[in-house]
């Protein structure tokens, strides 16, 4: 396992926002938390999924809200900390692990900087293998496991325990919560056993998020094009997930709202070279979906990255700018995501996108069937 | 103390609607669910609140949301024993005794159900002496007490224990999981020592709408004009509490909207004599105010009731329909809510209405001064 210092630290949130698709939250602020500790000598503990007990006691914890809101309301270490020893008492029994809801922006960075704080372990594993705006959608949900009960707080002294009747009515509750109090909140959520941990997590996720953010540093100091350095390197990362560059644009409108706890909006990005047709990415605090006029280029689950197009810094919805020169990524959603079964709680009808999901390869097998 | 039998559960609902002024959710429903307590012989019992013990442990039991909903989301009776366990086990102590959080409507018949369900005796108290559509405004709430923590459940399994940093949060944060969660939901709230509640209930408000209810009643019986008998009752009912007929209309225009977990409206009464000017009512679950042109005639915290013209029946807000024929009636609110303090949680500016408070005997007073 890694030891952790400031250029982890960074490699880290950089792969974060890689893997959050546009979402959960600036990392940034959960990285200079994360760093404080490290300055303070706390190390936060990675523990390989395999070696996780069954009878362990794991619980997530994540922020919730807008990205747009979450990255002005950093929690202080001592709500941090009241919220894990709250949380221990709600449940009646100590945590023995944290496992990250979703390896996506602030909330990769604040499950570590909570393991550092606290000294429990963190599960090298997340419950999504990206970020998704819903606190239902995660493999541990799509699995059948209650996120309930759960607590949420909002460092004003305002506390909610939550026991709901299926995970997308907590969603529900905590997401009116949200937007009665300022915003955002932070939770500790998904009580779960180290067995149903260990079947059901995206195993490797922290460890992914590292290697890709260090490849990232890595490829612009050696490469003359980071951006095609990197999807090759993800394209060859995992079996059975492929990575492509889709377009190579121009942020050329940028709309957006927070409204209802989330961050909405649309991008549409001009073609780099001048002539073409733009592309349109929709946001749901993740990106959602990039069309070509009707033509789908790639949609959820797969992951769908903005990335700068000279230095490869993935980039977050809610920091786009008119003018910025962009590349748009796709890279395969982890298998376990595309069963029925997932996809019925992550595929595109659950964001209200008409057409169901399509690999952003389909047209390249296509072709090369024919 | 009365023993309740089918004719008195009417008398109560009756006055509580009264008391209600319009809200606190149409009582039918709670009184065929006491009835239905009654009918398996059990009785509520009244605890006179000068016979509460200063260590009792007393919480109230209440419905939230807009009346036009909680009408249609009765609470089941194992739903109803469930959340009192519950409730024992959120505070960690038995519940020595119930207190309505206001006696209008529904809520005062809520807590008599309980009580004849559970056994635990009822204070014949509450914490307003009306109704009053936000959790934080009642005397308790007033006086610094904290409606913390708290606990609020929908008949479908979703539960929420709620420790709030005031009371105007934990309303806000109630108010958005009542819209999340279909509109209304069933809580216990005030857990208070039986010291603070004989300091700062409203004494007897139980019997007082029971009487009331009765009044109305026997007056229909022996009178030709029961509003008008009605009327000179409540004015002799209590010390300082005066009662003043404003208005003999017929319902011209009435506004429903059910939007933010509350009922809003607005009701035009125009002079049953055919001329004259008309009257106008702002509803927020309770009748608020009535003018006529530019002078307020009444607004809270006294209370606003409307009665159909012949029979008395006190009217709900939601239940005014074109064409009814009603006349308006002013009581005086309980002294304890007009103190400076008081009127800063309960008067007219915390409903959005500009004029401060003014009692509506002042213009009769100023001319038997003149």
């Amino acid at each position: 396992m890694p030891c952790f210092d400031i250029l982890s630290s960074q490699d880290l949130a950089r792969g974060a926002v890689l893997l959050g698709t546009g979402g959960g939250g600036d990392p940034h602020v959960g990285e200079l938390f994360l760093r404080r500790q490290l300055q303070r000598g706390l190390q936060p503990r990675l523990l390989p999924l395999a070696e996780l007990a069954d009878e362990a006691f794991v619980v997530s914890v994540a922020g919730i809200g807008a990205p747009t809101v979450l990255v002005e309301h950093l929690l202080s270490e001592t709500a941090l900390k009241h919220l894990l020893r709250q949380a221990e008492a709600l449940y009646g029994r100590p945590i023995d692990a944290l496992v990250c809801a979703e390896v996506g922006g602030a909330n990769a960075m604040l499950p570590l900087a909570a393991a550092a704080l606290s000294g429990l372990p963190l599960v090298d594993a997340d419950g999504i293998g990206r970020a998704f705006p819903h606190i239902d959608m995660t493999t541990f949900g799509i699995h059948g496991c209650s996120a309930s009960p759960a607590l949420f707080s909002d460092d004003l002294g305002n506390l909610a325990h939550l026991s709901a009747a299926d995970n997308p009515s907590l969603e529900r509750m905590v997401r009116a919560l949200v937007g009665s109090l300022g915003g955002s909140l932070y939770g500790v959520l998904y009580p779960l056993d180290g067995a149903r941990v260990k079947r059901f997590a995206v195993p490797g996720s922290v460890t992914q998020a590292l290697r890709i953010g260090r490849h990232i540093r890595e490829a612009r100091a050696g490469s003359a094009d980071p951006v095609a350095e990197l999807v090759r390197f993800l394209d060859g990362l995992e079996p059975g997930r492929r990575a492509r560059e889709l377009f190579d644009g121009k942020v050329a409108d940028v709309r957006h709202e927070t409204r209802d706890g989330f961050h909405w909006g649309q991008v549409l990005l001009e073609p780099a070279s001048g002539s073409g047709e733009p592309v349109a990415i929709d946001i749901q605090n993740e990106f959602l979906r990039a069309r070509q006029g009707e033509r789908v280029l790639a949609v959820v689950p797969d992951l769908l990255c903005l990335l700068d197009s000279e230095s490869a810094e993935p980039l977050t919805a809610e920091n786009l700018r008119y003018g910025m020169r962009v590349r748009l990524l796709a890279y395969a959603a982890p298998p376990c995501l595309l069963s029925e079964a997932a996809l019925a709680v992550v595929g595109p009808e659950r964001f209200g996108l008409e057409a169901p999901w399509r690999s952003f390869l389909a047209d390249e097998q296509g072709r090369a069937q024919a």
